[in-house]
């Protein structure tokens, strides 16, 4: 899916929703523990009850890998779940020398390989160029740089400043030399919103995914004010407020929900913004 | 097993070899592909070959992971082949928010939940303390850190300077404040000899796992002239020089041969050190 898509799937849903798929098996409505693969269907259930208010989906792949094979498979078995004009977002947190990066690239990216290919998949830093590069030769494939994260930690380098800008603003600018806003985008902490009007001055074009919404702490309109361009440029993510909104019978509907009620502020906020 | 463990190991073997297992499908000797999973029988076969002549193996896992779940699979059983005197690293450069690098602890370190049990991870430093902290929890597990890593990329942030450090230098700096050498090691590439020095005046006491010798360039010598601690200190790296010596029925023999060459030339340094 490239940029323009993108975007009209955002003016078509009303949504720049993404949800996070981060099921725990001790979270889960009980009756589901009936089925051979509980997270699975899980996630289809919630899938099936909130696609058409969400633009996104991503799973954190911790989230399976804790899990070794078996959760390796619910992890396949749910990107094949996702509809195909979903957008799809491999939230790994990869990066390697670069023969290596090549290898996540087809875990990710090569259905043929590893039978899934997210659209996208979220890439650490710290390892520069050649770690990011391999995953960008896969054509109308997304690299989603972490750049200010949502958590505490994120103070420890990501603030670092150095011949004038922070850590974090050096990765925004230097690897705008290494692909455009068609096929990177970058990770921006909803926690941290006095930050965006100085993100959007140095990657005014690109999209940007803000985790930490809901039970991090992060205010929707706060992210908005500064955050959004003229292709509404957020994906704005939601897990465990969607996911656990309910613990019963109709827990998806209870998650349609809480989708819903962030669909709908977001339509407001994309209509006084003149972007639908 | 603990740092005094792992230099008993190293006293013993007259080693400090680390056997990178990245194997590809396509590099595999011919006759491994009748097996039902041949790069299973690759890694026994250079196991079992090697054992004896190396202190740690360190699967990578973008090189399983790119395979979907055959090759998960594949990682679970070659981790349950390794000897369990043979300290395990999983090259698997994770980290994220503290809940879900927990998972990824779960994911390397908790067998019940995965099926393996690493001895240790390598963890990337962007994301800060609370990315980090999840796997310290886990007893007797050791969380190797991203410095200074081998490739091109390194020179992208890692040298990046900062009130009086480097990226790569806050990062031996600031984590040490985590968790002591008995939990801590950190990754720094055969590369940079010229670094080890300086290096060493940061963290004296910690292990440092040493990638880049062989295919990447960096020379044993080098890294050891100021490398080596009082505990020896270092596990070097190699992995394509070893495992693809041979393409025939005798590869594991030459495999074999080349462990034994960085062997003999490690247990010459160690007894110029007087390590042994």
């Amino acid at each position: 899916m490239n940029k323009e898509q993108l975007f009209e799937q955002i003016q078509k849903k009303k949504s720049f929703l993404c949800i996070g798929l981060d099921p725990v098996l001790d979270k889960l409505p009980k009756h589901l523990l009936k089925y051979n693969d509980p997270i699975l269907e899980f996630n289809k259930q919630l899938i099936d009850a909130t696609y058409d208010l969400c633009i996104a989906y991503k799973p954190n792949t911790a989230f399976y890998e804790s899990r070794g094979v078996k959760g390796w498979e619910t992890l396949v078995n749910t990107w094949k779940h996702i509809p195909k004009d979903v957008f799809t977002i491999a939230d790994a947190k990869r990066g390697d020398i670069g023969n290596t990066s090549a290898m996540y690239a087809e875990a990710f990216f090569n259905e043929e390989s590893s039978q899934m290919s997210f659209d996208s998949i979220t890439v650490a830093p710290y390892m520069g160029k050649d770690s990011v590069s391999p995953f960008l030769e896969h054509p109308n494939k997304w690299v989603i740089l972490l750049a200010l994260t949502s958590n505490e930690g994120s103070q420890d380098f990501q603030i670092k400043q150095s011949d004038d800008q922070k850590l974090y603003e050096q990765v925004l600018t230097t690897s705008q030399k290494w692909a455009n806003s068609e096929q990177m985008m970058y990770v921006v902490g909803a926690t941290k919103p006095e930050e965006f009007q100085n993100i959007r001055r140095l990657v005014p074009d690109h999209f940007l995914l803000v985790p930490g919404i809901g039970a991090q702490g992060g205010s929707l309109s706060a992210v908005c004010q500064n955050g959004l361009n003229s292709r509404c440029g957020l994906l704005v993510n939601s897990a465990r407020n969607i996911i656990y909104a309910g613990n019963g019978l109709d827990f998806a509907e209870k998650a349609r929900e809480e989708a819903l009620v962030l669909q709908q502020e977001m339509e407001q906020i994309l209509i006084a913004s003149k972007l639908i």
